[in-house]
């Protein structure tokens, strides 16, 4: 018999939680709209009634959280961006008291880590860096085989290094962030934003308002103004990674979501950038990885494995 | 009866080595040219003999080195730029077979933070960050407790992140690094690269080779030239703090060294720069100390440490 775990993926948009067991088999998964709930504790019920119904709840040893700013020694969401629930929600102590259950909530990317550890690229690893790429960069930090959480509980924020002084306004509100270049938003942006003569050309310029995907769909087909794209792109998240290396020396980065999941030769990319840009001790050591997890959920995988560690 | 420890401090000008009881007290200690031994070996026979005239060999416990560019888990010192014996020196080996003991060894950083996390400002603390400010910049990581070493043993090399793309040439080779602007060599080569309508009526003008002392003298007089340096220097430090917050979210920094033992208001300027660069979530929340073991020699007592932990 495998012990069951909860784990919930909680997103500004969605909110997918799972049962998994210990050998990370989904029992049961289901996807809910978070704006739809109007409460933090409306969502909380909404998964309550949903595991009760299938009669669940008595089978869990636990149930873990995974929430962008999250706060792992708090248990609280903290002024996430992108959720409609503003300031702090307290979300452990709100599960624990329905579920009268062990609870775990951590930042959504560091969830993911837990589970590229237990069940995807990380295996094995001590010391690895999971980036999340999506609206923003997400970063979870591995040292020793456990999460660095810092002294406040929100260590790891790779996505807001300063990578061009003054540069890009960042939707945290600062300037030059990494994620304001790099992630698939700033990907976008650069197709406003980045000075080229092929931009006339480009197919990108017959769209009305292109994405990441375009973006990448055009340089699949040659489009000489997405290659630039996504050259620049490429470039700055290798050069801000081989500031990573100076920090936790990391055996390999493993790049989940985004652009991460295109059939485009990334990782040569990165790692032609990030080892021309490295200290020379760092050099042609850390391996970048594409997570293998993609098309099962990571998130929500990684968010069971708090409880199973 | 306290247990002794050998400590040593092995810089490219001078070696310091120390006996350290586990209360911190120093029992001997002796400095000699680091150049004048042709050999890492002739070092090591040296620091022997000196030990065995004083009788303390046989007493020692175990042997901490620092050493720029040390590698814990090599127990080598790989490819020190200003140390006169170049490539790879396998220090650990080398002590461990002429003393018949326990050998550690780490970088210099790392050796003062253990310093700092036994002895001086960290006592008590978890998370911080002791960066050691000089002709380089350097750092030492502590997360729960332990020293970050990463994957290849080379973690928490904070001066050589990138702070402006395409800026200052840095003694590594690359360019942009924060040990650029930041170290003491960073600050007195602003006197030539910073544009300053005070440049020519300031008194540095006047003086052939300025060092860092000389700036800071110049600014403890209202040298406006010299304000603009001091405020330079430590504008560029200020910001990249807030981006080692992204990384190790630590309850302190705590600064050895250089300027850091100038009698200047250097914490309440960091912390301002700081904290006003800082992403939402880290704002006011890390401190910004100066170590408290200057009149000691921080860097032998961090060494032996290695050996009490």
């Amino acid at each position: 018999m495998h012990k069951l775990a909860l784990g919930i993926d909680i997103g500004g948009t969605n909110t997918t939680f799972g049962v998994v067991n210990d050998r990370g088999d989904s029992v049961f998964e289901h996807t809910t709209s978070t704006r739809s709930h109007d409460t933090p504790e409306q969502l909380v019920d909404f998964i309550y009634q949903t595991l009760s119904k299938y009669t669940l709840l008595d089978q869990l040893c636990g149930i873990g959280i995974g929430v962008p700013n999250g706060n792992f020694y708090t248990g609280n969401m903290e002024y996430a961006p992108n959720v409609h629930w503003q300031g702090i929600v307290p979300f452990r102590s709100i599960f624990a008291e329905k579920f009268q259950t062990t609870v775990i909530l951590t930042n959504d990317a560091n969830a993911a880590a837990m589970g590229e550890l237990q069940f995807g690229a990380a295996v094995g690893m001590q010391h690895f860096v999971l980036i999340t790429i999506g609206t923003g960069i997400g970063s979870g930090i591995v040292e020793n085989g456990r999460i660095v959480y810092g002294h406040n509980g929100m260590a790891g924020e790779y996505g807001h290094l300063c990578v061009v002084p003054n540069g890009r306004l960042c939707a945290c509100g600062r300037r030059g962030c990494l994620e304001a270049y790099a992630s698939c938003t700033g990907m976008v942006r650069s197709v406003q934003e980045l000075d080229s003569q092929h931009k006339k050309t480009s197919v990108l310029s017959t769209i009305e308002h292109p994405n990441s995907k375009d973006i990448v769909e055009a340089y699949k087909h040659n489009d000489t103004f997405a290659t630039e794209i996504i050259d620049f792109t490429v470039h700055m998240l290798g050069n801000a990674l081989a500031d990573c290396l100076c920090f936790s020396d990391p055996q390999a980065f493993i790049l989940f979501g985004g652009y991460a999941r295109a059939d485009i030769p990334l990782t040569d990319m990165l790692l032609y950038h990030m080892n021309k840009a490295a200290l020379k001790v760092y050099q042609n050591k850390a391996d970048i990885l594409i997570s293998p997890l993609h098309d099962k959920n990571a998130a929500v995988l990684g968010a069971a494995t708090l409880v199973f560690n």
